[in-house]
């Protein structure tokens, strides 16, 4: 029997065997010909990912944190209006950071959690205000919802606001074209769907988000997060001259872009059909098993998770005797629901023999909590899905 | 013949297989009850290593230039004033953060390149001025140049000043005993003596400094850094509940444990006089063959890299002839000498064996430069120094 279990959180994710033996490496000098050459090619593979060819890509040691701070330190100062349309959790985080800089802040709220903000009160709120930028979140980890991007940056974009994605949990998983969209900075993490174990900030920021930079009139807040300090860093490496700001971290590099490489090579349209067929499943798996999700429509589901509400009768615990039956699975994150609800990541290098594992395992854990269900209900559902 | 070629930069270093090994594990999830472990223990061998057991340990996603970032965007406030001890580019880098955050910097600085502020310099300056704090570089990574720490805490103790060593190149190969000698906040990077791969950034900040955060009247200028989101966090993985704020870089904070537990088991004092004894061997080897070094004296120079200037008509092209003879060493960094001097790391790992397969290396890249001097007496030096 082996022993490991199958990581199915929102993050981290399973990483490939290639991704891992590059982790593993010997760590190379961060100025070697070698490493030069393939940070220069992830930063090319990023632009691809994002589907914003004249965008320009920042790879930094953080975490997603650190990409949404970048983000709000490098585009706001002081007195700017920033518009966040809020669908959970990291709506509620990047109005604290854009705070932080000193943004003043509206939110657009969802009219319930598993929501989304309706578009027309997007636009009212962009009517009723001077933003200069307006933030979304594709896929709110805490909630499973999902923004109506394109809609959105289209709205922003008639308005004249800077729109900047949240993608943590959806770029390389859920279909995002950057710049035919008219997103001007997108941003996510390496441990979600591009598939790098934790620790790189990753953003693109297409022209306009540059320009605005270029403007500002007052330096940026935070120095670590200042691009005045990486854009000279990333256009050597792009133009594979070694250069030093601070030290890259160099054995994460080599898995990005190892990773990438994999990404690309699947095809991007591939990737997100995969991501959709994925999500059907285990959605379809979850209903069948009489649960009900937080995202309140099919619509605003986030093809990167499910997050399912506990059926009645059964607790938090369950989750212990899933992972008991070979799988681990996140509790809840958004504090009003947190002890009612888990969470299924299934993005990356997921496959239809993950998402069997899965839903065999969390049918095992329920009826070990005493669920009453036809055992095989929510793997005949899943597998019909991964046949659609 | 192995293609492998050895590192000796001042970091990233040579990694233990241990550490490399950690790097590639399969990732587990930021809360598995083992992964709590791992890092609850890294956070309490963190207060051994830095000799602080009453500090509080940081470990945050980052470069080396971001625990610096942390350090000052927690300590100061708007109107604070600083005084730097600049013994080289990183002198110049904290006066630089400092300020981004609303110090007023004074900066003590070298007589010359390669030297050192004298103790009555910085002495006078203290008297001076009303500072809430002092920075000082414990080895300059740029010059090699180490300071005299352990008096200059004495000093900003003496006037009540809050007093933070940069110890990026010098943590866990130097000496230095952060509460023993008066030293408020320490911080490194995991790639130089730490022995982990690049990518964090890791701080202990000692009760006066953490008094300091409690007692500010403004926020923390910066989001990601702010230790208002990472205290609970490292508190909460310390009494090994798992909490979350940013994902944690789970495969370096594996690797983190291991290496520390490493070190702990080498013992700190057998550390430091391996250290020194390889430092030693280095260093006349390099005087052996007839170079100049950057540091002026002897009493001030690191032992954990050694910055030899080229001897006369060998150019800055012998580090290719080196490297093809097996050993990766670095250029200048410092701007007004950059073309000058090279830079030999050895910390960490570092063995007898690696040194004369550096000195081994550096005396067949001089050879093919043209350089006279008679073979082996490089080695010799070095080998008699390893004995002592």
């Amino acid at each position: 029997m082996k022993g490991r279990k199958l990581l199915m959180i929102p993050g981290p994710i399973e990483f490939t065997p290639e991704v891992l033996r590059a982790m593993g490496m010997a760590t190379t000098s961060h100025v070697a010909p070698d490493f030069v050459e393939s940070f220069g090619q992830a930063l090319e593979r990023l632009r691809e990912v994002f589907f914003c060819p004249h965008g320009q890509p920042f790879v930094i040691a953080g975490s997603g944190t650190l990409a949404m701070d970048v983000a709000a330190a490098n585009l706001v100062e002081p007195g700017d209006k920033a518009l966040v349309v809020n669908t959970g959790l990291f709506g509620d985080r990047f109005a604290a950071i854009l705070e932080r800089y000193g943004a003043e802040v509206t939110q657009v709220r969802a009219p319930a959690i598993g929501d989304a903000p309706e578009l027309e009160a997007v636009a009212a709120a962009l009517g009723r205000g001077d933003f200069k930028l307006m933030t979304v979140t594709h896929v709110d980890t805490s909630t499973a919802v999902a923004a109506d991007v394109r809609s959105l940056a289209a709205l922003g974009r008639e308005t004249g606001v800077l729109v900047v994605v949240d993608g943590v949990c959806a770029v390389a998983g859920a279909e995002m074209r950057q710049e035919e969209w008219g997103i001007d900075l997108a941003l996510t993490a390496s441990q979600k769907a591009i598939g790098v174990p934790p620790g790189l900030a990753l953003l693109v920021a297409g022209p306009r988000a540059m320009e605005a930079f270029r403007q500002r009139q007052t330096p940026v807040g935070n120095y670590y997060a200042d691009w005045t300090n990486w854009l000279p860093i990333m256009e050597a490496y792009e133009a594979r001259r070694p250069s030093y700001f601070g030290t890259p971290p160099v054995n994460l590099i080599w898995a990005l872009n190892v990773s990438l490489g994999q990404i690309l090579a699947e095809g991007m349209m591939a990737r997100f059909a995969r991501h959709r067929r994925v999500s059907r499943a285990v959605k379809a798996a979850v209903t069948a098993l009489g649960m009900e999700q937080v995202p309140l429509s099919a619509e605003r589901t986030a093809v990167t998770l499910t997050a399912p509400y506990y059926p009645a009768g059964v607790e938090r615990t369950v989750l212990g005797a899933i992972k008991d039956a070979g799988v681990v699975l996140a509790g809840g994150l958004h504090p009003a629901i947190r002890e009612r609800y888990f969470r299924i990541g299934h993005m990356g290098a997921v496959s239809a023999s993950d998402v069997l594992a899965t839903v065999g395992a969390i049918e095992r854990g329920l009826a070990w909590a005493g669920y009453s269900f036809e055992p095989g209900v929510g793997l005949a559902a899943a597998q019909k899905a991964l046949g659609e």
